[in-house]
């Protein structure tokens, strides 16, 4: 590891330079406009791996945005690493509140701010500076590694599952690594074992066949906004719990075991409270924060809007509203059984006088992980030695829908080992990754790789 | 007469051209970048009041947008008559739901569409040549005539007031005399003696400091969109009913003659809501459709906007929610009261984790006229001679705050012809006006004003 480490030191600024290539590209996959800005990141990267000395690096077509496959073969009876990421990014609005440009990437305070900096360009790219180390200072690589990088990420990973499926020996592996997850706090290393799943949907709500006067119909025709609003406050209870019918059927709840190890993590309501400005945190009754966000599903509205949005007034009744909205959903629940629960509901509870359309969008599976594995054990070590203190196991709120995919398609263990943290700001302004995980993350990576194949094996899948 | 309706066909092609050209400046009061253009179209009118042969034409100047002031005062001992209009516009979104452009004026099917062409460029632009055809054929008014057209009805008249007060001297006259307001159908013309009130604010509510990913908070922490929602559906009881405490006091009812007069007036609830497309109509229990629109007032919800709008799906827990909000008021509430009710029951009933900022926008009071005044009874009558129907006396859900301002300031009567329909989509894509009625509305004005010296007596004010 020594020639490593100096390798890292030695190679640090190349490494934040080239970095910094990638994150000004504008890979934003939700928004139409910036398809070429998908494709030229994707191109960077499979130059990135070619460089780093990768072989067989191909741009693989999908019917949305191309994945990125790259590998390295050359361990004859070790075993086959299949490393995943993402190269897309965020939408990046309110453009107003980002203190540097979001595709001008700006290190400052040891952080690299950029949209993408943390999720998930940054992570991936160490994976290919660690292997790249490893093949300079070694010559060569302890086991198999592929590439499978791709760029739909954001918008639910619309058609990796029909590309891994189509084109399934190149991608056959005997362990996937993904680094799209968060560390529990700067100094805490983690080992995910647990995701939630996604169910995405839009209203569209109709009323009028046209915008109306408010004074010359206010008070005898229905109001798109009124309505849409008064839907929308029947999807949850004052509490905060969800009404629609049968949405927590089948839940699995946490164990006795489970809620007595979130509770010795470092967790401190009043502290996060005060992070966030927030006048109160608000969630399910009966639950903590950790475990509300592990463990328990939400149905969150992503945005809304209709009628005037200007500067001033304007006395319109609006004849169109729309919301979008995305539920988290825990082991237990299916997306597809979900949005049918959902719109029922909604077919149920649409006010007089409007017409709703219910559009459904692409969800992922909830995904729970067997923590005993030697390379999730393995996983820990490696935090340890990097950051010199014990890692823990945690579960995490997000949803990664890809990692369903590979355990439906491949059976093999997944390990996350992740390196953002919460609050770098990753769907929102200011989105910006720690250096100092850069640098211990490499490190860890390195580890990690050099003794995978002692704990794997030596049988070829 | 007859040398005054062979002027006005004489000169259609000419009176349609001069229209058009006022219709194509984007005089957009309510949007800042637009103000060039409301100073435009006021140059514009001050020009076309010179050449029809109006003396003294001047802009004068206000805190926001001006005043188009031109008179002709040649007929000593004779009533003078202040014309009020106003030259600027409602916005245009949505865009793309326009036929033809908002300022490309276009004549199809005898309407002229535009933005402006109705309320209230059309309506104006007939007093200055209707009066123009008399000056014209008969060398002289019978009568002195102010012009006060402003260019801020659609933003409230923000600084009309302060404009009659400053210039006190300038607008006195005897009469104001308005064409703002709507007939009761295409063949059935009215004169209008009540209007509603107007209270507008806006919501503004935060919650964390930042939007936020809604895998890493979800379930923690409030969402400003969701926080929204919840507020504002305690505006209304589910059968439409305002809930804010005190919103009803002192609301003048309908006596059961004017319900009685209402009850006989032509008015279809079914083809009523088949003209809108609406799947059921709505409103205030307890009231027909008519009395709702004119006599009952309303809450409605004019604009909502937060978190995501784009393209796809965003998995975030928005930080900020906003919605824009109109009150019509009717005789016996004051825009002041109401506005602190609904204040007092936001600030009651914004939810834990959220703070709200409420920002009161212009209003206006409601209006009621005795129309038992000769100078209304003519306007009947001046209809009826160029329509061949009998004028009804209707209210309109409308409100023009300036007729309370001008009641207040200069205790004169207050005659509001107009010569609009309720479905030439006003403040809606599609704008549009009725030819026929700018041309027998030119002929009732003409009948109004040589008419009119006999009913007001000749005692100067």
């Amino acid at each position: 590891m020594e020639a490593i480490e100096r390798h890292l030191r030695d190679h640090r600024e190349d490494h934040l330079a080239q970095l910094k290539s990638l994150l000004s590209i504008p890979s934003i996959s939700a928004l139409s406009e910036h398809k070429g800005d998908v494709r030229k990141a994707a191109q960077f990267l499979s130059e990135a791996l070619t460089e780093a000395g990768f072989q067989n690096a191909e741009i693989v077509e999908t019917a949305g945005h191309p994945v990125v496959y790259a590998d390295w073969l050359n361990a004859p009876g070790k075993p086959t690493v299949l490393v995943y990421g993402h190269y897309d990014v965020q939408p990046v609005d309110p453009l107003h509140l980002w203190q540097s440009p979001p595709f001008e990437p700006d290190i400052r305070d040891n952080q690299i701010y950029a949209r993408g900096a943390s999720d998930d360009k940054g992570p991936t790219f160490m994976h290919i500076k660690a292997l790249e180390a490893i093949l300079q200072e070694h010559g060569e690589l302890p086991l198999n590694i592929k590439f499978c990088i791709e760029g739909e990420e954001e918008v639910g990973s619309a058609h990796l599952a029909d590309a891994l499926e189509a084109h399934k020996a190149k991608f056959q592996a005997d362990l996937v690594l993904i680094s799209d997850t968060t560390m529990l706090a700067p100094d805490q290393p983690s080992i995910c074992y647990g995701l939630r799943g996604l169910a995405a949907f839009q209203i569209d709500l109709r009323t009028a066949n046209s915008d109306l006067h408010s004074g010359l119909y206010g008070g005898a025709v229905p109001n798109a906004v009124h309505a849409l609003v008064e839907l929308l406050d029947t999807l949850h209870a004052p509490d905060g719990t969800i009404t629609v019918d049968g949405f927590y059927d089948g839940v699995v709840e946490l164990s006795p075991a489970e809620r007595d190890e979130y509770a010795k993590l470092p967790h401190d309501d009043e502290a996060y409270r005060q992070s966030l400005d927030l006048p109160a945190l608000h969630g399910e009754p009966g639950y903590t924060t950790l475990e509300r966000l592990w463990a328990r599903p939400t149905l969150e509205l992503n945005g809304i809007y209709g009628g005037f949005q200007g500067e001033g007034t304007k006395t319109v009744i609006p004849n169109e509203a729309h919301a979008k909205i995305t539920c988290r959903l825990v082991p237990g629940q299916d997306p597809n059984a979900i949005l049918d629960r959902i719109e029922a509901h909604i077919t149920k509870h649409t006010p007089v006088g409007s017409t709703v359309t219910f559009t459904r969008q692409e969800g992922g599976h909830p995904y729970l992980a067997p923590y005993d594995h030697p390379a999730i054990q393995l996983a820990a070590q490696a935090y340890t030695k990097a950051y010199g203190v014990q890692a823990v196991f945690t579960r995490m709120g997000g949803s990664i829908p890809v990692v369903e995919t590979f355990s439906q398609l491949f059976h093999i263990p997944i390990v996350l080992m992740g390196f953002g943290l919460s609050d770098e700001n990753f769907h929102a302004p200011n989105e910006h990754f720690s250096l100092d995980n850069f640098d211990k993350g490499l490190r860890t990576l390195c580890y990690y790789y050099l003794n995978l194949p002692t704990v794997l094996g030596n049988e070829p899948n």
